[in-house]
C-alpha cells in the first residue's frame, strides 16, 4: 500500500473548479468511485463537474446522485483541477482525451497494473482492490465528510471490482474500508440486490440462450460463450444484460481462460476474457489493440464475426494456456 | 451483538475432552465453525472429537482438516463438554440427538432467530451473519491462536453464510472478523474458488435444465425451479450439484420468494425456499416440520411429487406473498 502523494492533497484542497473524469465503458468502480469523489469535493465546497462520454448504464442508475454525470465537455479553462480515476492509459479517457488534457494539474489516481502514466501528478497503486478504496482513504486524508450517498458510491465500486469480495485482489484493506463503509450506513444487501439480483426474465432467459453456446478447448483450460445480435431480439435483452455471464464459464474447475465473444455495437465484436491465477489475458488483449488487468482483459474487433473472432483468439491463447 | 457468556469461556477453559456437533446437511458454516472450534481448542491442549452423522458434502472437502470429522458416536461418557454449533434446534443435531445431550456442560452457540433454547449454556445471537464470526470472537476470549487451518474454516464459514458479503445480515463485525483472518494469510479467492468456482460441465448442463422449469406466480412475485432424478441422470449430476441454484429464481427483480423444489433421496421431496426482505419463509417452512431463517428456509415431505408439493408451497405461500 502506497502513500498518498501530498501534493495530490495538496493541489486538491486548492483547488476551486475539479473535473472528474474515469474510463470509457465505465464499470462500478470507474463510476462509483467518479460519483463518491464529486460529492467529496462538492461537501468541502469545490465545484465539480463529473464528466463521461457514455450514458450511465441502466445497472448503475441506483447509484446515488448518477444524473450528475454530464455526457458534454465544459468550458475547460474554467477549471484549475481535473483527476481521472481508475483510468490506466490516457487512451481509455476516451474522444475528449486530448481537451482534458490540457486541465492542470491533471492528477491520475488508479489501482490498476501496468501502467501507462499520464497527467500531472499520479497515485497508483496495484496493490489496492479498488480505486474506490483509494478514493476512500483520499477523503480521510482531505479531512472530508464521507456522505452516505458517497459511502454507497465507494461500497459499490468495491464489491464491483471485487466481485464481491471474491477476486485475489481483496486484502484486508479492502475489508477494512469496507466495513467503515458500513459504519456510516451502507446496506451490503442493498447495493448486492442492485448489483447482482437485478435480472429481468428476459435476462434469465438470454443467460440460457448464452450457456447454450460453451465450448471447451484445450482440455478443457479454454471455455468459449457468445452471444448475436439475434439472441437479443429473440429474448427482448440488451447487451447491458451479458455483464457478469462470463464468470459461468470461468467457474468450471477445468478453466484456466474464459472468453466471451459479444455482437456489439453494428460491425463490431467485442471480447472479454478472464483467467485465473498466473494466465495473462492483459497481454493477449494488447496484442488486439485492447488492455485490462492480467486476470480480466478484452478487446474490439471492426468488420469480423464470431467465428473468426473465436479462431484469432484461441490462436493466440495458444501461447498462454499450453 | 451480545457478550459471550462468562460461564461459556470458564467450561471450554475447564473442559479436558470436548465432543463437538452441528446441525444434520451441514452447510459451510456449520462445518467451518465445527472444524475451526476443533483446531482452536485442540490448540489448547484439548481433547476434541468432531461428530456430524453425515459424510461431509464434496463441496465442502476442501476445507483443512475435513477428515477428523467423524460419523460414528464416540463412548460419550468421556467427555466433560459438548458443544453444538450453527444448531438452532435440538431436532436438528440429528439421529444421536438424545445421546449427545447426555454429556454436560452441553453448550449451544449459534446466530439463528427463533430459537428453540437446549443444553445447559447459550450464547445465541442473531445480530452475527454467521456462526463463524462468534467462534472467532470465541477463540479469542480463550486467549487462544487462531491457526491458518482454523482462520481458513472460519472465512469459510462467513462467505458461506453471507453468500460472500451480499446478505442484509452482513454487519461491520462480519467484515471486521474477515479482515482479521485475511491478515493471518487467507486468501479470499482460495475460498471463493472452492465455494463458487468449482463448476462442472455436467452441473452447467444441470443448471440449464433447471432454470428451464422456471414458473412464475402471483405477478412474478413467486418464482419455481425444480430439479428431478432423470435430470441428475440425463447430465451426469448430484444433487449436491444444486447448491446456489435457488440464487437465479432469487435475483429475478419482481422475485420476492423463490423456491427450489427437488426429487432426493427415494420417496422424499425437499423444499428450499429464499425470500427478500420482510417475507417470512421460516414460518411456511415450520407449518411443514421444516426450518430455517426469515430469508432462508425449508423442509421435507415424504411420499409425494413435484406437482403436488408445488401446489402445496403456493397455497401456503398465499399467506405471504399477496
Amino acid at each position: 500500500m502506497t502513500r498518498i502523494p501530498d501534493d495530490i492533497i495538496r493541489a486538491l484542497r486548492g483547488a476551486k473548479q475539479v473535473l472528474i473524469a474515469t474510463h470509457v465503458y465505465p464499470d462500478g468502480d470507474a463510476l462509483g468511485s467518479q460519483l463518491a469523489l464529486g460529492e467529496i469535493l462538492a461537501g468541502l465546497g469545490k465545484q465539480v463537474f463529473l464528466y463521461g462520454e457514455e450514458t450511465i448504464p441502466y445497472m448503475y442508475e441506483f447509484l446515488p446522485n448518477c444524473k450528475k454525470l454530464q455526457t458534454h465537455l465544459p468550458e475547460l479553462s474554467e477549471f484549475d483541477c481535473a483527476v481521472a480515476l481508475d483510468c490506466g492509459d490516457n487512451l481509455r479517457l476516451g474522444r475528449a482525451m486530448k481537451e482534458l488534457l490540457l486541465v492542470h494539474p491533471f492528477i491520475m489516481i488508479d489501482h490498476h497494473a501496468g501502467h501507462n502514466y499520464f497527467g500531472d501528478l499520479q497515485w497508483v497503486d496495484s496493490s489496492r482492490a479498488s480505486t474506490g478504496e483509494m478514493v476512500f482513504d483520499l477523503a480521510v486524508a482531505l479531512g472530508a465528510q464521507i456522505s452516505l450517498e458517497a459511502a454507497y458510491c465507494l461500497y459499490t465500486a468495491i464489491v464491483s471490482d471485487t466481485g464481491s469480495f471474491k477476486y485475489s485482489s481483496t486484502t484486508a484493506e479492502t475489508f477494512r474500508v469496507a466495513g467503515e463503509l458500513i459504519g456510516i450506513g451502507v446496506k451490503p444487501s442493498e447495493v448486492a440486490g442492485n448489483l447482482f439480483d437485478n435480472f429481468t426474465v428476459n435476462r434469465l432467459n438470454l443467460m440460457k440462450e448464452v450457456l447454450g453456446t460453451l465450448s471447451l478447448h484445450v482440455d478443457g483450460r479454454i471455455a468459449v460463450i457468445h452471444v448475436t445480435q439475434a439472441m437479443f431480439a429473440d429474448t427482448g435483452s440488451c447487451p447491458a444484460d451479458t455483464e457478469t455471464f462470463i464468470n459461468y464459464p470461468r467457474s468450471l474447475t477445468s478453466v484456466k481462460v474464459a472468453v466471451f465473444i459479444k455482437e456489439g455495437k453494428p460491425d463490431e465484436i467485442s471480447v472479454s476474457m478472464r483467467s485465473k491465477g498466473e494466465y495473462d489475458v492483459a497481454a493477449i488483449a494488447a496484442g488486439f489493440g485492447g488492455g485490462g488487468h492480467r486476470n480480466a482483459a478484452g478487446f474490439r474487433v471492426k468488420r469480423s464475426n464470431i467465428e473468426t473472432v473465436r479462431e484469432l483468439v484461441l490462436a493466440a491463447l495458444a501461447s498462454v494456456v499450453v
